[in-house]
């Protein structure tokens, strides 16, 4: 059996490093999360991500159906929607990525009925807030750091009223200080994702520490450059991360 | 704890059904694969994919580099490159697929040098043999069980003599009884499985067993065609659940 107390044993560290070591800490709190973070799936179940081109990542938007390669496309959504396919093989899930390049939260809010809540999602994975900086700043937005925390939070109300059961992950937005990121982002960027972290909160959904999980990925070797070459925009490294951390803080995967 | 605890006990049953149940009955034979199926990574590495067009899923032909995603395509080895390099996030992999739609044997053997040893591979993945058998049935090729056994097994003896310290990953080629899999296929395409297999052993590689891995995975919701629509080519919920047994099976990810 030592194949598998040293693959656990590993496993068992990266979780505690998904999680910001916390469980090394105060294992006290990651059972608290543990109850919060792990729904449990069940045949045919609708996994939905929502976003911005993060999410998009050149999507096929031509193809509507569900576990379809083009539109699943090739960022963080489909590495996490064949990960979820292949660890619960036995449930036909149905995966979605409807993400849209260029989103706010004002964009999601318009085509919400229709590219959300008609897919009744079991499980909705939300990133979005980096146009809603980035555009303010190059003058074609002037929402305040106010305006999206509310319009998120109403979003969110919207769906958990017209979706009962359904499980909200909640991605912090991020940026990587280089490329198209400088100074003039800051502070209201940090604003921004505290704003997010509150709905989430308010809305009892599972958050994902996007940010955080960059800031200690960084190192020499592997600078901001090599998890997003504009600072926004993930590289394939940068979504696989960050489906590896959304895995393991849902605990779905 | 409780968290660690449940995930590290679903993690231990999955490992067991990957390995077909093995460590639940002798642990004695999980412990002797432990060695042969763990390569350490270490910084810099090269994974690289070789194969068909199972292993082609479509990929960019025109994008050589590293971890591009259009060259990795939208197949298994895409999303097995994906979770190696969240998993291993420090290490800087740089994977590769190098799959060509149509190829049997002899064709990987023609491009071997250019394709695959100048590349330096530490794994090497190869998924080959089901051309070796259909272009044979449609009239297109003659070639023997025998010679494709003979050829499979230069092969890879070619490689670990080019490629010092690579680990041979051989996955075992597999069809589904739809589509275009009709009787004719057998019993020669299980006597080249089983050829495929020799060749494995003969060269101590890891060996992935994805016609038993889709064999058990066939129920009344989950047909055939629910695997691979044509008996061949996978869907994304084949390949997904291929990702997921290569992965425990290799125990790298």
């Amino acid at each position: 059996m030592e194949l598998q107390k040293e693959t656990l044993s590993r496993r068992s560290l990266l979780i505690g490093a998904a999680a910001g070591g916390a469980c090394m800490i105060t294992p006290g709190l990651v059972h608290a999360q543990a109850a919060a973070t792990a729904p449990a799936l069940a045949a045919g179940d609708v996994v939905l991500f929502q976003g911005d081109s993060i999410t998009d990542a050149g999507r096929n938007k031509d193809a509507a159906d569900a576990n379809n390669p083009g539109a699943l496309a090739g960022g963080y959504a489909m590495m996490i929607a064949s990960r979820l396919l292949g660890v619960h093989s036995g449930l036909r899930l149905q995966c979605y990525n409807r993400g849209i390049s260029g989103n706010k939260v004002p964009d999601l809010d318009a085509r919400w009925q229709a590219d959300t809540i008609a897919l009744k999602p079991r499980v909705l994975s939300i990133l979005i807030g980096v146009n809603d900086m980035w555009h303010k700043l190059s003058g074609k937005y002037d929402g305040t750091v106010d305006q999206y925390e509310k319009g998120f939070a109403a979003l969110l109300a919207k769906t958990v009223q017209a979706v009962p059961g359904v499980t909200l992950v909640i991605c912090e937005p991020f940026v990587l200080r280089c490329g198209a990121v400088n100074e003039t982002w800051f502070p209201e960027f940090d604003q921004r994702r505290e704003a997010a972290k509150r709905v989430a909160e308010l809305a009892g959904a599972i958050w994902v520490p996007f940010q955080s999980m960059f800031d200690a990925a960084i190192t020499a070797d592997t600078p901001p450059e090599y998890w997003a070459g504009d600072g926004v925009h993930p590289t394939m490294a940068g979504h696989a991360l960050m489906a590896k951390t959304w895995l393991d803080t849902t605990g779905l995967g």
